[in-house]
């Protein structure tokens, strides 16, 4: 087993790797960047080394930083985290050039995940379901006319260059294809100089449903069910369950055989999720696979009992997995309390915290790095804690989140917890019935 | 359902029945005496009523007070939470004339279960165990010796009058009967002016070891699994956890029956407690019934995710037990966090707490009235938190809580923070080989 471990993040998921490495009595080394090193992960780490200046261009994305800092204090791991250099092929190929065991995947891993267009073909040769569409750029409207008649409408097209919702038409039959094929490729033409475009099956009222995942060094791939993460603002995450409300037994069994078979073609060590759309019929798709830790990975612990941090380092330093232990009956979800203002576009709300009552009791859990006193820097992402609920069922669990968030009173800055406060009460996320898009028509403006 | 709840009590189990309440959308109604009025009971309460002043007679026991702010609030129960009125006949009596729902035992079982020798009567009736030994006072010497021969040396002769240890003898065989006898007489007769005395079988090495049980209004009591609460100071228990590390399956069956036996003899309604000394041979006898919620309830929750107040509440209402779901392969410490010296005789220290920083993550449960800027009132006891942690082993238990508390800082005051410490680094209580007495022998000087 590893004796020492630098944890090459800051925050939450700095502290929570520390927690981990304590109670297996591995030493810990922190680093960080000016700004925060009056952040609890420096004060609970073993020894902790200052990397740079609050960039974190400068400081946490600072390879030669962090690889000399690991070679100072005699670290033989690093713990990415998540962000920052979790998924960088090139530092986890200078870590393994150094002797220092990466946990997480290889260079190789990465890349063949990170690519999209390489992992979707990767995931389609394993068997997993893919989003049809075209192979890459589509040579005219009869070609795209052809394809969508053979996968199905409605289908997208989307430029090749674009983004932000540019230079892409969802397109609901033949008589409807040329206008907007037209109106896309003048779009994009215009916006990115680039009017390319490429076809796929247009996914109705998807929710984003992922597996974790957890492999060994003997090829032994388990997944640990699935989490719900529809509750999205512009992409971004702020609420997760688990199970998810539209997930049936068949179902999670068939997505989980799909994510190992993908996790297993490209013999996966190590925390992976595999993310994908669900369409309202249960029909999914792969989407992508993060190899690293996830943000809400504690709903998973919640319901398995599984320490996935402890797994990851385990099955870093070679040790095969066992003992899984599912509950399938308990609930649990995470919100996430940004320091943000979800009346005002969320915009971050960075600031010294005044003083802080932090909930508790039956079936609470907080995972967070501020304390009263702590000033949070405006220097990176804005997530100050995660509340993680745990109940019999969803209906209790909302309840317990509720109370939770309650008791939860932040001064000195603005929170995102009025916002799940609000969550909590909507009629239909308590009906479990709601998509990607939920969001998109909710009302921040009476928090 | 109640639709409003006067909680009958202060500090963390007034703010734990809350979060259930909140939970179970009914009503909460909190009093509290003028030191009190800064507790977060008062704070998360929908009311709150002033009862008094900070003396426990004119606030906390004052029977008129919170039945008038039971009455003047409309509440339809009351919650006694543990230790004020929570064993208190006349109040469960008076309550029951007021027509508002005692959330407890009624008057009569309490009366059974407060007294002692028909406690120990009613249980021996209904088939448990309990220590053998005199029916009242012994007549002679001679009544003494035939009746230790009877049910095997060693015994223990105690002062009718006595406590604090003075008059009482442990006798190991026939020959030092005598002697013993003689010295125990005249001491008790110099110290209380009583010579009287009676004879138990003396448990050696005793471990104490509780089984929680709830019972509902048609008859069905269950149990709940034990206890282990052995660590104790002076009868003040200071850690408990479950399961026991000496409990096989076979005794905790057994105990479990007993207990259940037990209750149903007294048609036993809402949660209670059996506790039992179990000797070195794992023979087990019964100590007392406590017929109200434990301190030590959260670590059965975490083991078998039943909300314990919740089903207080439930069965009181005249709603059955059901879907009791245990989870036996889970471990669950409490650390009771005391505003005292351990280096100093555990000498209280109130005052005002400048700073804490909470541990969180996983498996770790805070219960807890206070927060930075609260200061302690010297007039009640001084638990200020219990930390309760739950993992797949004892061992993961111990370097859990271990973590834990050494992320648990508490500025202003003292605390048992130190003890607890040290404790979970002891060989011998990693050991699980412990009884009762552990704490005589420990050092808490060095803290």
């Amino acid at each position: 087993m590893f004796k020492k471990i630098l944890i090459a993040n800051r925050g939450e998921i700095a502290l929570r790797i520390i927690r981990t490495c304590k109670e297996m009595g591995i030493k810990t080394v922190a680093v960080y960047s000016t700004a925060d090193k009056e952040s609890l992960h420096v004060r609970f780490a073993d020894e902790a080394v200052c990397i740079g200046p609050p960039s974190s261009k400068q400081s946490y994305l600072n390879i030669p930083s962090i690889i000399s800092a690991a070679e100072i204090t005699n670290a033989d791991a690093i713990h990415p985290g998540y962000g920052f250099l979790s998924e960088n092929a090139e530092f986890s190929r200078i870590c393994e050039d150094y002797k220092i065991k990466f946990i997480g995947a290889t260079a190789e891993q990465i890349n063949q995940m990170g690519d999209k267009a390489t992992a979707k073909e990767t995931m389609k040769k394993a068997g997993v379901p893919v989003i049809p569409g075209s192979e890459g750029l589509l040579e005219s409207v009869e070609q795209g006319i052809a394809l969508a008649e053979e996968i199905g409408y409605p289908v997208i097209v989307k430029a090749t260059a674009g983004g932000g919702g540019r230079g892409m038409r969802i397109i609901r039959s033949s008589e409807e294809f040329q206008k907007n094929w037209d109106d896309a490729k003048m779009e994009s033409g215009a916006a990115f100089g680039n009017d390319g475009l490429y076809l796929e099956k247009y996914i109705e009222e998807p929710r984003h449903i992922e597996i974790q995942i957890v492999g060994d060094q003997f090829g032994k791939v388990c997944h640990l069910s699935e989490r719900d993460c529809s509750i999205q603002r512009r992409h971004q995450k702020l609420v997760e369950e688990t199970p998810s409300p539209v997930v049936s037994d068949e179902l999670r069994e068939e997505m989980g055989k799909a994510a190992i078979a993908g996790a297993t073609v490209i013999k996966y060590e190590g925390a992976g999720t595999v993310e994908f759309l669900v369409d309202k019929h249960g029909k999914f798709y792969f989407m992508e696979m993060n190899t690293r830790i996830q943000v809400e990975h504690p709903i998973t612990e919640e319901v398995t009992d599984f320490d996935l941090i402890k797994e990851q380092i385990k099955v870093a330093a070679g040790i095969p997995i066992s003992g899984i232990n599912y509950f399938p009956k308990m609930y649990s979800m995470e919100c996430r309390i940004n320091a943000e203002d979800p009346t005002q576009n969320f915009r971050p709300s960075p600031g010294k915290i005044k003083q802080i009552n932090w909930p508790g009791g039956h079936g609470v859990r907080v995972d967070s790095h501020v304390y009263a006193g702590y000033t949070i820097p405006p220097n990176y992402d804005s997530m100050i804690a995660k509340l993680i609920v745990t109940a019999r069922s969803r209906e209790e669990v909302i309840v317990r989140m509720k109370r939770a968030l309650q008791e939860f009173f932040i001064d000195g800055i603005k929170t995102t917890i009025p916002f799940h406060l609000k969550l909590m009460d909507d009629e239909q996320f308590k009906s479990g019935k709601f998509n990607t898009s939920f969001l998109e028509s909710f009302n921040f403006e009476d928090l």
